[in-house]
């Protein structure tokens, strides 16, 4: 059975929704959580669900990392974090992987250098969901987990991110394309006209260049960029999602006729709503990391915590890391002279 | 009085939109526009509406600029296209400044080309609107005339966005801010923290990085990025506003309550895209060209050809260039040892 250990601390609610999401997904989908924090606060939580024969346990963890502590202040000074103590699990083969809905930067720091590095990997991806305008999902890496990329760096997130999407989507042969400012071979900057002409060899479906607006469109899978340029798309997207919501609201409130209209459509708005919610995508892998590392959104409800369990223990059962390994010494067998 | 030439045949839908707003601005905003283009196709367009003692004036270019043709092929090749011929006024000084609605590559191309560079400026910057949660409006710089931007570009771009934020919005000190993606200095990548270093010493606002999510947040007036990010940011903005409106119109139809509250609203609605219609923003100026060159979106309507004639002319009377050139010899002397 795979087992997911929980960072029951981490998100801006914790632990109401990290619980809850345990218990649906223990329910659902037939996976064993760990639930990581503190004892009596998790146990408290835990009594207001109906969870007999439900595969829950509740691992103790005395700290909690906060969203104002750094991540290197984080990862050395507070060793008996929730998210510590879930790594440890990890790394010890109690849990096959981590979520956490906790400070991103800790979170990662702790799983990068608390769990290590796959052999062949040079650097971990954060690698983001979208949601598309033909109604499936787009994935984005690296949105952060480094900056100032190189070309063999792109080339690694292409690989990983593909293996990512055929083991979460059973998508045979996902599009991999290269965020870029136009589609030709020859657009972009000095590190994506050199990666363009190195993902084009790699033994992937790479369908060339796309544009800011694809990563919404749904005509390709896995967009490929460096974690600067994918953290800003990242929290732009969401800039926009919210400054959108708010002036809808405003624009409903403007007239009696508009309010009773927005009356008449409320559930069609709540649908809307919970559409371009990115917490409803579940959590964003860390990719690269020896075992399985899920980090979701701070304002994670119960559903998002559950689907980011969904996709620790999906990326647990596909043997991910070993197919990331397998490719990444088959690429690097290949360039050898 | 401040004359504009208007090419009249970019945008998707020319030469109408490109009359119609030539008209509007005549009247409203007391400028005179030099309409180039097709002589037949715009006086036919022009005879729709009544422009009696509005200083409007046609001028003949043969050749026309599509969405297909690469930036330097329309440079080269097209030498009597109505951005051309425009450019041609502006260098001549018969026109304070053009507006085009055109291939942005292609425009970018003349403008750049064909009216040359301030002596100061390293490289031109596209400074792009952005509709903000307080009702105002951020400045994005740059969106796309550069990539790999240098440290000494981005401090021109902070310098040449500060002077058109205060020209335009009347802003006395507009905080100036750096795109990164976290707030501290040391976030970000090398260029980034270099910048950050450079903009400090800078006599203007700075109020230091900022994340993607601010640029529709309204705390700050302007916002420095090497092209190639705020190419991506641009883009992506106009995917998640392009997929909210698609979901949202989705789910106004999914039942007849929905349908009905839709109808009652539908004004609230009409504002509401209204308020996230880029087009309504004007064009994005290319700051560092002598002249005046305002780029506006390719769907532009009247009331946008309009807003960008208002932004040429006023960049024009504001003397802009000459407070560009001011500002960054001051600062390259000030620099020398």
């Amino acid at each position: 059975m795979t087992t997911i250990a929980v960072d029951a601390m981490g998100g801006d609610h914790a632990p109401r929704p990290e619980v809850e999401g345990a218990v649906l997904a223990a329910r659902e989908l037939g996976v064993r959580v760990l639930l990581v924090g503190q004892t009596a606060a998790v146990k408290h939580e835990l009594a207001k669900h109906s969870h007999r024969g439900l595969d829950i346990e509740v691992v103790p963890a005395s700290e909690v990392i906060t969203m104002e502590d750094s991540p290197t202040q984080a990862f050395r000074k507070k060793k008996d974090s929730s998210v510590h103590v879930a790594a440890k699990l990890v790394r010890n083969g109690q849990a096959d992987g981590l979520v956490s809905a906790g400070n991103t930067g800790a979170v990662m720091a702790v799983a990068r250098f608390g769990l290590g590095t796959l052999p062949s990997v040079d650097r971990v991806a954060l690698a983001a969901r979208f949601p598309t305008a033909r109604g499936g999902v787009s994935v984005l890496l690296d949105v952060g987990a480094n900056v100032d990329s190189k070309v063999a760096h792109l080339e690694q997130f292409a690989i990983m991110g593909e293996i990512y999407y055929r083991a979460i989507f059973g998508t045979r042969r996902p599009k991999v394309a290269l965020l870029s400012i136009g589609e030709e071979e020859m657009k972009g900057n000095e590190l994506t006209r050199e990666a363009y002409n190195r993902l084009k060899q790699l033994p992937i479906n790479f369908v060339g260049n796309v544009e800011g607006r694809d990563v919404f469109a749904g005509n390709v899978d896995v967009i490929v960029c460096d974690g600067f340029i994918g953290n800003v798309a990242l929290k732009i997207s969401e800039g926009v999602a919210q400054l959108i919501i708010t002036m809808l609201k405003n624009a409903l409130q403007s007239t009696l006729s508009a309010q009773v209209g927005s009356l008449l459509s409320r559930r069609a708005f709540r649908d809307f709503k919970k559409k371009i919610d990115y917490s409803e995508y579940g959590g964003a892998p860390l990719l690269g990391v020896r075992g399985v590392a899920v980090i979701s959104h701070g304002s994670s409800n119960a559903n998002a915590m559950k689907n980011a369990i969904r996709v620790a223990a999906g990326l647990a059962r596909a043997k991910t890391n070993e197919k990331i390994e397998q490719e990444l010494s088959a690429v690097a067998a290949a360039a050898r002279p």
